[in-house]
């Protein structure tokens, strides 16, 4: 769907032709719900996701309910989506025994959670940093010899609400260190929304110059200040193609104040679609769908683009 | 103000050393307010706006007060700003009327309202195109006569909410037209947000072609799909230095569906500050400056920036 023919498509020089969008709102989103959503309004989010064209979709997190009680039902909810043709479906494993359970369950994909800073892995994960990559090794070890592709999450990239603004020789060891271990694709995360253009280029070029290539690269912006949509820009004219986002912008992380917000993928879309870069989303059927949870949530979406046009639609 | 010494400051590669935010709350956001806000609180917004380190600040509008009753009040309100020492204060004037008006009161630096559409053309001023270019173009020969700086504004420049999408050619004739009439300064309008960065860039480069040259253009983006910020970044690595933005993010066109949400200068400062370019804007001011007019107006800032950061302070 295009909007009375908007976005105009006007592609811009040295981007990637292709981005892969990495749908976090059925895990990252919902698991900072304050309400319990019903098991089958999730599975029905994620099919909504997959008709509108998305492709990865982080489906739950297979870490212990009692601290994220928002996705306890990951046993439950797995099943009912399993079978979406063409569709990674990437869960959160924390641990060994997270692992065992989406093993258990037929899982191809999952995601180990590191930070990049002491603060956030004491606070989130109540371990030292050396202490969880210590944790992830195994995980990470037995996942790649049963032929999962392995995620890591990195957190905390460029600031942290304890520490302030974030090294970025500190990003850089973390994320040589999930490479090291086996980690297939890189996840750095904004969690609480600070980066700016100059500091994104200053990390991938850094990364890079460490033997961390791009292609291995994806990035996680959220839009606490505003910056997630420039951000990303960003990234992809250092040749970044997958990139993170939440449908209906939902979500964001209960352990990190201010971290409100993941970028919207409809925004996201709005751009890429707008630079004539291939996602394979229909934003007509993806901002139905975040309206609908929206309804189901009992509260409007942040997403600009999605108030606009349901807003259009009425 | 940095917070927490946040937004780290990382420069990167061809970007402008200064930019020069020509804030507009105080008359595009103030004239799109359902209620009428009293001149005192008006004037005390300016002042504090200039207290936070904006240089440029458009303070109100001498258009019929039928048309705009919000800013019905611009000849109490003007004297009572006028003093502000280092700070341009640019009024609109639709007509000859309106410069009568803004000489009268001592205004050096006046703004004519175009439209890049006949659409809008006839939705906003109620004339074709060619007929509101020559009622500006005595307003500006005479307002150039008195020595005023002249800025046209040219609105729907990427989308048309009755003609979609607007071809290039057209904004760059609109502008042509404005330039050759005498127009010191244009500022580019995507009055319903529709713009996305290659669309920018090609109507700059267009521009470039016919003889306008980047550094009498500034933008002015809406942000209804959340996209002004990824487009003043691509705008700045073009070589623009000249940014229309809200403090507060008020503001919107009445006229115009969908068209909420100027550009907010605190999201716009946090990029920039980021980025390591001058504004001379304070942002912890200009958030409680924000933070202050919300109150006025009751209802929180759309903002990301000053929400984020006036949580904070709770």
């Amino acid at each position: 769907m295009t909007v009375e023919g908007l976005p105009m498509a006007v592609p811009a020089a040295n981007l990637p032709a292709r981005v892969r969008i990495h749908e976090v709102g059925a895990r990252d989103g919902l698991q900072n719900e304050k309400s319990t959503v019903p098991t089958e309004v999730k599975a029905e989010f994620v099919r909504r996701l997959a008709q509108a064209g998305l492709t990865t979709i982080e489906a739950t997190s297979f870490v212990h309910p009692k601290w994220v009680p928002q996705l306890a039902d990951a046993e439950q909810l797995f099943p009912l989506v399993a079978g979406l043709e063409g569709v990674h479906l990437p869960v959160l494993v924390p641990n060994d025994r997270g692992l065992d359970r989406a093993l258990a369950l037929g899982a191809r994909r999952v995601a180990v959670f590191a930070s990049a800073t002491e603060s956030f892995a004491k606070a989130n994960l109540n371990r030292t940093l050396d202490e969880s990559l210590a944790v992830f090794e195994p995980v990470v070890r037995r996942a790649k010899d049963e032929g999962l592709h392995v995620r890591g999450y990195v957190s905390m990239c460029f600031g942290d609400p304890w520490e302030g603004p974030v090294p970025v020789h500190q990003v850089v060891r973390v994320c040589r260190a999930l490479r090291d271990i086996g980690c297939d694709e890189l996840s750095l995360g904004d969690t609480i929304g600070v980066a700016t253009p100059g500091h994104v280029l200053e990390l991938l070029s850094a990364l890079n110059e460490e033997g961390v290539p791009t292609n291995v690269l994806g990035v996680h912006f959220h839009d606490t200040y505003g910056q997630a949509l420039a951000n990303t820009y960003a990234a992809l004219q250092h040749g970044v193609t997958t990139v993170d986002a939440s449908a209906g912008g939902l979500g964001g992380c209960p352990y990190a104040k201010s971290a409100t917000g993941n970028l919207a993928t409809e925004d996201l879309v709005w751009m890429l679609q707008g630079l004539g870069i291939d996602t394979g989303v229909d934003l007509g059927r993806l901002v139905a769908t975040s309206a609908w949870m929206a309804e189901r949530l009992g509260r409007p979406s942040p997403s600009r683009t999605v108030r606009a046009l349901s807003h259009k639609e009425q």
